[in-house]
Parts: structure tokens; sequence; C-alpha cells
């Protein structure tokens, strides 16, 4: 089985867990599994564990769908949270069946997870963890923007949290199912977390940059409400909208965001953040020398390259 | 280790897994830990596992924790979903700290659920379906609400799901857990089970016939959504307040609710859903008989009384 079939697997596998009589749970969860998205953390589990060795690349697909319900469930009460109304090019779990199903869909998928894993002992721990980090992360997040001390410092250890943690557990995963040592264990964990830090700078950057329709989901809503790599970026010091606003001296009243928006597409930014997430790949990349040549090694390169020179 | 002393470690365990450096997350999760409630899951852990014979309660204290904290979980983005503002006699989690930080402590919460049994692996499988299902039950209760199709049948798939579910998983950890036979290992399943139909449809009574003060969470909401043992006693058809009220000939129009309060109190369904809890406490007790006398089986069974004759 080669990689594009596992993924397939690893489809199937999740439209298979999240079956149940209860309509409502298993419309709005096919709705979101069917949007598709980039599926990069199943893939990272998937190509570490080829790389680290690995030959049942159908025993793992569980494991690796586990993976992407975890930011599945996440993204859908994320949604709630930001009342984003896109995702994945469709319209939100929220926006279609409303707040408190979508509540229960996020709790419903984070339970398939937990199914999932069940099976695979020495894996849960690891699980349990990043999940913890991850809503850690989203939580340091929610009370930056309140606090109004979203620092360069702050920003960086709410991604870690959030987003590098799991990327961190899904090469994990590969390298533990695949007997890996100690060694490649540790250079994998590496990879991914690194992988996974550019992976979110780059997020926030086209969150920026690029519009719904090519985001699939809307846009603009770390600037809007005042997180995310903007508000690092404005004077340093922001509160949301409102702050921002103030921190511009020509706003245009019409449309305060587009002009703050262009303030900081001005600035270096934008620049400097793709530097910073070319930096970590880098890293990562170097965490693979550990392994011997390999095409899921120079695929794991790929993804990794992926990650920052993506437009969406 | 007597059971009153393990029952104090469950606590300490629930305190000690919840910290982290998150202030909000530690400080929401203090907030409903230690306003208490009435601790009957983790006490049924713990008793079935001395009544099947366990010899180390220590041992197993994580396990009752993390029944607890699944209930705490559901609890807490139940109050969201609910709008409810009162709980064990404090103001619920999104009263104080909003909606977003409601959503985000029920996720930590259940994600701590999922680190205290990753180390129990025979247990994990287990523990997920009662977490599947509770989601689920929740789910169908919404549903039915907003489906206008909550007949007694469906109410009885939603408490199963919802609350006895999870009741019969924690019986069943004890039982595991104390290496049981299979004979005990079902009788202390069915007992849970029965034991958790009953506690919700008193729990369900309560909400129609306590006040705030004496129930320690907002009363009536079961009422007022249309839901829960009251909507299936209103001429077999309810949609929540306004279908109730427009079914009783005679509304006070300052005041439908409480007449429809009265209305309901003074049928029969009252002392019919008592009835139907004793019966099914009744059951869970036969259950026991396939156990040795012991102090821990006339605790269990204290336990079962205690369910149904509780005023709050």
């Amino acid at each position: 089985m080669g990689i594009n079939e596992a993924m397939q697997l690893v489809e199937k596998v999740m439209h298979q867990v999240i079956e149940t009589d209860v309509p409502v749970l298993r419309e709005a969860s096919e709705h979101i599994l069917s949007a598709g998205g980039k599926r990069v953390r199943p893939r990272l589990t998937l190509l570490t564990y080829l790389a680290a060795g690995g030959q049942s690349l159908d025993a793992i697909a569980p494991v690796a769908a586990a993976v992407e319900l975890v930011h599945t469930a996440s993204v859908v009460h994320d949604d709630i949270n930001d009342h984003g109304v896109l995702r994945r090019g469709r319209p939100s779990v929220n926006a279609i069946w409303g707040r408190t199903f979508a509540l229960l869909t996020g709790d419903y998928l984070f339970t398939k997870v937990y199914e999932l894993m069940a099976p695979h002992n020495e894996l849960n721990p690891i699980m349990a963890e990043a999940a913890v980090r991850l809503v850690e992360g989203e939580t340091l997040q929610a009370a930056a923007v309140k606090n109004n001390n979203y620092t360069r410092q702050v920003y960086y250890d709410i991604i870690a949290r959030k987003t590098a943690s799991l990327f961190e557990a899904g090469a994990h995963f590969g390298a533990r199912l695949a007997h890996a040592d100690d060694t490649i264990i540790n250079a994998l964990k590496l990879f991914g977390f690194n992988v996974g830090m550019a992976f979110q700078i780059i997020d926030d950057i086209l969150d920026l940059t690029a519009d719904d329709l090519t985001l699939g989901k809307t846009s603009g809503i770390d600037l809007d409400q005042g997180r995310g790599y903007a508000a690092i970026h404005t004077n340093g010091n922001s509160n949301g909208a409102v702050a921002v606003a103030e921190a511009v001296t020509e706003v245009d009243q019409d449309d305060p965001m587009k002009k703050i928006k262009a303030k900081i597409m001005n600035g270096d930014a934008i620049a400097e953040g793709r530097r910073r997430a070319h930096e970590l790949v880098d890293m990562a990349i170097a965490c693979l020398d550990v392994l011997p040549q390999s095409a899921a090694r120079d695929e794991l390169a790929d993804l990794a390259y992926m990650v920052v020179n993506r437009s969406y």
C-alpha cells in the first residue's frame, strides 16, 4: 500500500467511525469531513511511519485518522467561538446547524478520537498530552486577546501548544509505531514540531493576505479579533480591531480593517513571518538527516516545503 | 483505606489533574470542581470495585475521578447550551467566564479524562463508548426538542445514553479492575445502568419540583426548554413552553410556567415517574444478589436508594 492509497484509507476510517444513528451528528460530521482539507497531519503520521521503517500503513491508518479528527473537532469548536461562517469552502457547522449542535459535534468528534486511539495503549498518554496542550493553546489565545497581552513571546507559546504539539504527536506516533530507536523518535518529534510552528505562522499570514474564496474559510478573523500574526505586528500592541485602528493614523472610516491590513502588508511583517517559517522548515529538514535515504524521507521534506510555500 | 478516604483521594486526584499554567482553565475547572456535587458516579465505581473483591482503592481512584470528570465536562457544556446560570449552588462557568472559556474549559476537562484513563489500557474502549453515548444522548435531546418528537420512548433512549451509559461504565470499571468474573461484571453493569436511569428520572422530577436554592442549579430549565420528564407528560405533545402553554386552558398570563408546572404537579406524572424510578432501583438491587454479602454490597444498595429518595 502506497501513501496515496493509505490516505484514502484514512478518509474511509474517518467516515466510518463517525457513523451513528443520531442524524445531526452524522450529517454535521460528514459535512465537515467531506469538505476535505489539507490533511497534512495524517500525512505526516503516515510518512514518518514509513520513513522510520514501518511496513504496514493499513494498520496505522486509524491513528492517522485520529490525529486529523482532533484537528477537525477543534476547528468545529473554533468556528463557534470566532463566529466563522465559512470553513473549507463551505458554510461552517455552526452556520448550518447552530451553536448547540456545533458544540456537540465537536464533542462527538473528540470522543471518536478516543475510540480510535483506545486500542493503542502506548500512544494514549501522548495523544492525551497533545489534546491538553491544544486546548491550553486555544485558551491562551482567547485570554491574550482579552487581556491585551498578545506579545511575540505569547504568540509563539500559543502556536506551539495549539498547533505544533499535535504535529509533534502525529510524527511521534509514526516513529513509535515503526519501532524506531530513541534517536529517530526524537528527531521526528522535533521535525513535526517545527513543521507545525511553520504551518501556523503561514496560516496566520494567509489569514491576512488571502481572500475567503482562496482560503476556503472566513479570512481576516485573526486580524478582526486582534490575534494571530497581525496582532504582534501592529505597533507591538493590540487589543482587537479597535486598538489596531487607533494605532493607525489615517484610518479609512468606511473600512478601517482594509487600511489596517494594508499597513501590515506594506511593512516587513509578512516578509519576516515567511522568513521565520522558512527557518523552521530548514531546521525540520535537518532533523531528517538521522534517517536512511528513502522515498518517504524525501516526501517528508516535500511536505515541509509545501507547508511554507502553499497559498491556501 | 475506607470508602470515605478513597472519595477524598478522588477529590485530590481531580484537583491535581486540572493543574495548568493557563490561569482561566485552572480557575474555571477549580470553580466547578470545588463546588462539590453528589459524586455519585465515582462512589459507584469505588463501591463496585470493593463489592467485587477489589483491595486497592487508592489504585483505582484516578479511574473514579475520570468518571466524575466526564460528567463535569458535560455539565459545563450543558450550561452553555441551556444558558444555565446556576450550578451546584454557584454561578455556572459560562455565567462567570463567558461562553468561549466555558467551551474551552469543558474541552479541557475532557482531555483530562483522557489523560487519567490513558494508563488503563483495557478500560479505554469502555470509556470511549460511554463518552460517545453521552454526547449522542445530549444531541438526541436537543434534536427531540427542536423536532417536536419528545415522546416517552425518545425520553428513555435519551436518558439511557446521556446518563445511564456512564453509570454503567463506572460500575464496569469497578468490576473489571477487581478482576471479577463475567457473571459479576454483567450484573454490576446492569446495576449501574438501572441506577443511572433512576437517577435521571428523579433529576428531571426535581427540576420540576425543587427550587433553585435546594437544587443548586437553575430549576425549570427542562420544562422551559420543552424536554425532560415534563415534556412527555404534557398531553403527549410538547415543543417547549409555548406548546405546553397552548395545551393548558387557563394560563396565567403573568407567569404561564407556574401554571404549567402546577398542572403537571397536580396530575399523576410525578407519582408515576417516582414509581418507575423505584422499580429501576429494585431491579438494580436484585442484580447485587450474585455478590457475596459485604459492607460494600450494602453500601451499593444504599446508594441506589439514595438516588431515588434524594431531594436535591
